[in-house]
């Protein structure tokens, strides 16, 4: 156990920072080394990591952090769709405020992404558990948890363990996902042992922290970003249809060229941007398969996702009806087939103002500089925050980079994090809610 | 053995369209009935038929082939790099004429590509061991060749078997080329028992007839093409360079977006083809990967084969400059870095002309329509010209359809294409070469 602080009223109301410099030292070397260790999972060349959904590194990564959580006196668990648990009881029988992210990644990914917000989950449930005294006095238990395959590289849609966690995704279907291989989520997780029956426990607050992967932070010289609302977002699986012929001897006018049809429209949803305010639309295509993919066939199917993101519903409107009419017009000038199908959906949506306002408040006492910002990206807190108060805390992030090896977030604003999280974390466990708070108890669709 | 013809004369000069009506509807139903058999092999629910290099379709129908040339007196074997042979000795210790195709085929394809020269070679052959006679004294002996992955779906190159024989490319490189899978020819080749030790025979001619796979017999109304020189051919591979990034969070300008930059090349490569005199290029883009292919990390990498094909060699020489100027405006407009290598080339390249003549000759003798045309697409003709006497022959396909299941050819246009390659043949085997003509001996280069 760590030495007891100055004072308890400290500790309780501004937190770490009041800490004895060498008391600090040790609980920033504690958490780096861990996240040292973690990034060994999967490593790669680059200096990133590659541990996508129930491959045999994120296995690896999990069967480690079981180890850690067990050692530091958590309980541990799997639910149905592969979510692990690590469960701190303060007060017996109490619900319980839960914090985490996913550790699982991207191919060719930075080591931050989700790995971060789990390990500082971690070591500030630890902290917590080991520094309670007679002016702590908490109200409800911690829990820890990794969500199953947020990024959706392999297995499709991303943020299925908080999906299915959260009612929004039936159990079933995610279960039989399969990736590109025709492996399915049951069977990965049940080769590598990651699956249970123990669903979530009884909630009463949600807390994640992540890298900002974006530049907001930096350039503003903050340190704590206060995420107020998700972007507007939709997404969308594209079809075209042409017809196999021969890349030879076929005349041009005789073609069908789904490739073609394909290329015009990617390149067209990078155009629109240029058409609304700088800043206003995200627009992207990254994902594509081609039928039959052979160098002497035209190719008769394309299909590709694309996805429109905005913080203005109306952008995300005239930009879908862009869409619209470059699909016709594509389909008139390559003589194909283009079928366009809305997979996923969301508006601006805000989280709880009394949870910002909580983490506004801990910032100042932490003297930690923050600012409210909205996310770009989804994460596991995004359905989170639909079914209990939810706070999400981002990092920055050094030139915004992300889903790339090169992703970097310095050593102080790490530790600042974990500190962070760790004060709201004790607010949220302590007299930061409103009494009685609403209790989440996960309702898994079958 | 089928019943003598009237008059040996007339088999010599003029062939099987002075047979007796019964004995000729014999032949053309045995060819029917095989033709249909070989279509099993592979079949797909679309009519058309799946089997690419060393699969075990190929294999399947290899061995059905096997067996067929052993029944009909054929000795059958395998060379170093799988293409397969039946050789008929007509006169014991000469030189052969060498006919054949491929019987691989690319994914979902039609029936007819490269499988109709094969049967067809084997049947003209069969007619010619079955009807010699005093009045038809042959010089040389007959051997039919199915060569080893000519569609390059599979394996790349396109063509690789005949490359091999004709000395093109090293057999070493050819059996270590491997699939997208990392499965290489050799152990694919070995798993299916498809390969063997002995050359090609020494041989004085070559022939091969397919399905034109255009629309300027059909068009004409023609039944046999006299392929008198191929198109010209350069085959490039493009990678495009970018930068993972999040698709949702990183800015529109910070993103270096492989797939967007691909998208502009491919879409200008169709779009230089209304630059040129109608028909005087192809262009086509049909087979692409992409790197990591997830739907929320933008494109690091993109890689695609762009080819362009002409009968002008100063067509070609101007689309590539025009491509050079695409590559390099792309780069700057994506932020993406270009490189294009030529990895294949050819010339308008000529068949040889006496072949030409002594194939208009049969067909004049069969009172069957002919005419002079081009090949756009390569076959393993290709290769075999540059090294001995090669006559290539198509018979019309319907709509020019090709690498689609609906490829067609009518029955009456696949029996006159037997017909004529079994008197271009006869004429080749006894008389119709210069004397003494240019003996090949396979130097495969390891």
């Amino acid at each position: 156990m760590p030495p007891r602080p100055r004072t308890a009223l400290l500790i309780q109301n501004i937190g770490v920072n009041a800490l004895p410099n060498d008391q600090k030292d040790t609980l920033d070397r504690e958490f780096l080394d861990d996240f040292e260790i973690l990034s060994q999972f999967g490593a790669t060349p680059g200096g990133g990591v590659e541990r996508q959904a129930a491959t045999d590194a994120d296995a690896e990564q999990r069967h480690w952090l079981r180890g850690w959580l067990t050692e530091a006196g958590f309980t541990t668990h799997y639910d149905e769709i592969g979510n692990q648990y690590g469960l701190l009881e303060l007060v017996p029988g109490a619900p319980y405020v839960l914090t985490g992210s996913h550790l699982d990644s991207q191919p060719l990914a930075g080591r931050y992404d989700g790995a971060y917000g789990v390990l500082a989950s971690a070591h500030a449930c630890r902290r917590i558990g080991r520094e309670r005294d007679e002016n702590f006095q908490p109200r409800y238990n911690l829990a820890v948890v990794n969500w199953f395959n947020e990024e959706g590289s392999r297995f499709k849609p991303s943020m299925l363990g908080s999906g299915v966690a959260t009612g929004k995704l039936s159990l079933g279907d995610a279960l039989t996902t399969t990736d590109v291989h025709g492996t399915t989520v049951r069977s990965a997780l049940e080769a590598t042992g990651t699956v249970g029956s123990t669903r979530s426990p009884a909630t009463v607050a949600y807390a994640e922290i992540h890298i900002e992967q974006g530049r907001v932070l930096e350039q503003a010289e903050t340190t704590i970003g206060l995420v107020e609302a998700t972007w507007a977002a939709r997404k969308y699986r594209y079809t075209v249809t042409g017809e196999q012929s021969h890349t030879g001897s076929t005349v041009m006018d005789d073609r069908k060229d789904a490739l073609y049809g394909a290329s015009l429209i990617i390149a067209a949803a990078r155009e629109i941007v240029d058409e609304f305010a700088p800043g206003a639309l995200h627009t992207s295509v990254s994902e594509l398969y081609v039928q039959p993919n052979s160098p002497v066939v035209v190719a008769r199917e394309v299909e590709f996702l694309l996805d429109l993101r905005s913080e203005d519903q109306s952008v995300i409107e005239a930009a879908e009806a862009r869409l619209r009419e470059i699909s016709e017009s594509t389909g008139a000038k390559a003589r194909v087939g283009v079928e366009c199908r809305c997979e996923h959906s969301w508006s601006v949506l805000p989280y709880q103002p009394e949870g910002v306002a909580l983490a506004a408040e801990v910032a100042k006492d932490l003297e930690l500089t923050s600012r409210r910002i909205m996310t770009i990206a989804g994460h596991d807190s995004t359905n989170l925050k639909d079914v209990v108060m939810t706070i999400m805390l981002f990092v920055p992030s050094v030139a915004g980079i992300s889903h790339n090896e090169a992703e970097f977030t310095r050593d102080k604003d790490l530790c600042a994090g974990v500190d962070m999280l760790t004060g709201v974390l004790r607010r949220l466990c302590a007299d930061g809610l409103e009494a009685p708070p609403t209790v989440w108890h996960a309702t898994v669709l079958s």
